[in-house]
């Protein structure tokens, strides 16, 4: 990775851009003047939750992750327990224990999610990571949640079909295209959001108990110079990784580029058909992740207020 | 519980008042109108996450939920597996598997996670709910996320301390004497945020390596004349259960007047410190639990944007 | 199920005859004599490993349960944390942690793990089962880990093929031919391996990438009488449920007669192919489940020794 | 570690003695012969389980390990699932999932459980472990379950005290005395259980709802030759780690001398009283862990037949 540059302009890679010790990349620039003028992208007031469901069914999981647990930690059956503290007959609690893979269902990478060269964001070498604290850099935590104007650009409909093919490689010039025909400008720190149709493609083929395809449609190489062009805070899909699969390039080429060169927080797995059905070209997307301790990644619910 | 009522005004309950089916309760304040009023809340663009970390030490936790758990799924050892899939040497990917108490740390209580006369919201029987499936009626997929005004009452900061004893009772005219102070008005679908002090005296006694107290400052009984009067949407605080410890009255019993009778959601263990500290009385707040299926809860990172 | 007689002679039904408050069923035979005597059964003293692996791929899992997951807990990138202690450069320890459904892969199912007629073994209410803490009566714990004479029926072998068909269902005349073929004797107390074949069949179909069939070679109704007339102490076998799928008679039939019934215990998906390879007729088997508290099973590795 | 010799004299180490790809260590003692020959070590048939409760509460654990976890998979309240596949009503299945730490309450270590100058057992390097996949080389499933002669040596009850005091360290002279006066011999491939009376200790603090103290009595660097003298196949006490707590020297001293150097298994938490009040003074032993691919250890619940 040679290209991760001495120079932090974007172009080459934003490792330094926001200082040495920055654990953040592109999310800083959401400053509150920008977050407060996203506000005002909300023309409705619609309310939309882009989280899938977590269960162990019906979701895409990737088997070496395990399909996601809700199990009961307390139920009606536990009543006595609460008899102990002065209960009533008749009142308890429902309880859950959860056991989720971070980067199964609707997700958000950690800075600290992918590395090249042995190197995560802005440096850090990729072996301080440990297996029993996590990252000590560029966890979940340090970049939390945050809020900002996102676009919909819904590559799926506007070229017309309900889903890409999958391995569909979207490029830049797609992405122009789509933003044209919408009509709608994409301003620095903005929230990118693709629609491909991947999860209407996954429910449709689960629903005829079929296996779900490997390949799907995604960003290919050319789309970096889009996102680095309009200077972008995050990109959010509806595929497994934001990229084509099979990968355009070399294995999570498009991390590779946006998340690890230049520190932009990607989201996976988003449900956008919602939004694209109701037209919505802008939005107030908040993302909302676990401040997991040295958290490579969180399950996340990203609300969108359009 | 007589007095989960036939009539749905809000003073003796809410069943029925969003119909016989309804399953969000007092979220269905929260219309487009209303959500896309409270973005005028925002008035600094500044952005606070009130979720506590997510880590197995430092923050509260009940014994018998377990610790949370981040554990690695994923590292640098790992970069084998990627070779499989042509990764160029020193590339690869960090992924977590997460445990965790839906209820411990920062949360949102689902409308299923209590019951009284062996009922939850809306009149739906306690029984319903199984091991394996969880809540079919009311789970945490079922409200979903959710935006509005909030409005902080910081009690603590009011009385001029860092945080409230252990075991204070909070009273409607507790509230009502803050809110006038701040001079802040609380409308229909409002979010109230309770400040206690709680994480603070919690960070203090641990800082010290000695043991929380079992008792918390909390609302009492009288505080939900104050709640029902202002028809608020959602109920959050910085302590453990919303409602002071030793409940007041019966177990939960301010679980039981505001969760299941009327359907008013809860979400605890917020960090509201930040947003006192910042003097802010009113700003737009996110919630965006895991739309797990059937599920009583979820761990939460909400967002305020001030 | 009206024939979980007064009587209790085995022949209707065990519940009593080990007194009102027993919670090991048939296991009771197991006396030290019985035990000792069961030390003879040695001739060679070749140990088998009677457990599956315990692996995220490669082994029977049903979906519902979730696949077993090693997680690492720490590892040699944690060493700094050993450091801490004073560890030498170089020096630590790696460890896990385990994500296990109790009945997946090699399990014994405690006495609690079936009911009928709302009830489980000596008649206790499942209804006393609570989510929290499990079962009050016949959890794993109470059975714990035994040890005994047991005796392989080598049923696919005795009929000359690799494996049964899928939905073979063995009949007591199979078994008694089968045993007269092999030239052993059943006693009292005795625990009865049968070997259909399931397991070798399963890796067949599974290294061919194909879905393993619904359908299970097991044991039927007829062998009921079989298993009560030799009064012995538990069965197992390498399918997943001892009995056949599709069950012979209503759902769970051989467990409630054996389990429910009669409290003989069960283990499934044993490992027995290099058993039968080696001609292996009587052994010294011992089952040492972990002894959850209220546990409905548990993992296990028993263990042979010829 | 200079003396993780090229001789292989069970002196300066093992490595090498059962040739360069061995995975098993000491265990390799245990010749069917040897078994064969430690059947003969059963006087009563009285059958023991020593392993501890699992469960939340009761028994020792490390936090950063996480208590150990019972959760219901199914239960009672799930019997509609039955009822799809013609179940009767009134009968159901309960059914576990268990999160559990490796290496709290009683287990079993894996010879790739330590290292030490970067290596374990037979030379293999530390850094061929992998979070996802653990351990190539020496994984629990390599040595698997084993059966052998143990002899107890209970050094507490020698004394004449109920348990040794915290920090406590044992000698190899103190381990002679002990077998002296029991009038017990050692033999080549033998099983070494050392009762130190901790968990009687752990049971008495605990009970007064003390914290346990930190320091253990246990073994101490003298006893290294005592072990390789007798050329023993394992070794297993009752409390945490065999060795004394503080260390006697470096950081995991006596695993680094018996795991590392010499392959040779360690049980800790072993329930060992119930043996010494009966007077047990040798039996056959059975160690069965469960087979988890690349595991670092295993829950265990050992069976002593005396």
């Amino acid at each position: 990775m040679t290209t991760t540059a001495d120079t932090a302009d974007g172009r080459t890679g934003n490792w330094g851009r926001w200082g040495a010790d920055d654990e953040r990349g592109s999310l800083n620039l959401l400053t509150p003047d920008v977050v407060l003028a996203a506000t005002q992208a909300c023309r409705t007031g619609k309310v939309y939750n882009l989280g899938l469901p977590v269960a162990r069914y019906g979701t895409p999981v990737f088997p070496y992750r395990g399909a996601p647990q809700r199990l009961t930690l307390t139920s009606q059956t536990d009543e006595a327990m609460n008899a102990a503290y002065g209960a009533l007959p008749g009142v308890g609690a429902n309880e859950d224990l959860l056991v989720l893979a971070a980067h199964n269902g609707t997700h958000m990478d950690a800075l600290c999610h992918v590395y090249a060269d042995r190197q995560i964001y802005n440096g850090r070498s990729a072996d301080d990571f440990t297996s029993h604290n996590g990252a000590p850099f560029c966890g979940i935590e340090k970049t939390g949640g945050f809020a900002g104007r996102a676009v919909l650009l819904d590559v799926a409909g506007h070229q017309g079909v309900d889903w890409l093919e999958p391995g569909t490689n979207i490029t830049g010039d797609d992405l122009e295209a789509c933003r044209a025909a919408a009509g709608v400008d994409l301003r620095a720190g903005d929230i990118l959001l693709v629609r491909t149709g991947w999860l209407d493609l996954f429910a449709d083929v689960t629903a005829k108990m079929e296996e779900p395809p490997f390949m799907q449609p995604g960003l290919g190489a050319s789309t970096v110079d889009f996102v680095v062009d309009h200077d972008l805070a995050a990109v959010g899909s509806d595929n497994a990784a934001i990229e084509v699969i099979p990968f355009d390039g070399q294995f999570l080429s498009v991390h590779i580029e946006l998340l690890v060169k230049r520190g932009i927080t990607l989201i996976e797995h988003l449900v956008l058909t919602p939004l694209a059905a109701d037209g919505v070209k802008e939005c107030l997307f908040v993302a909302a992740p676990l401040l997991v301790t040295g958290g490579t990644g969180s399950p996340i619910n990203p609300i969108a207020i359009a």
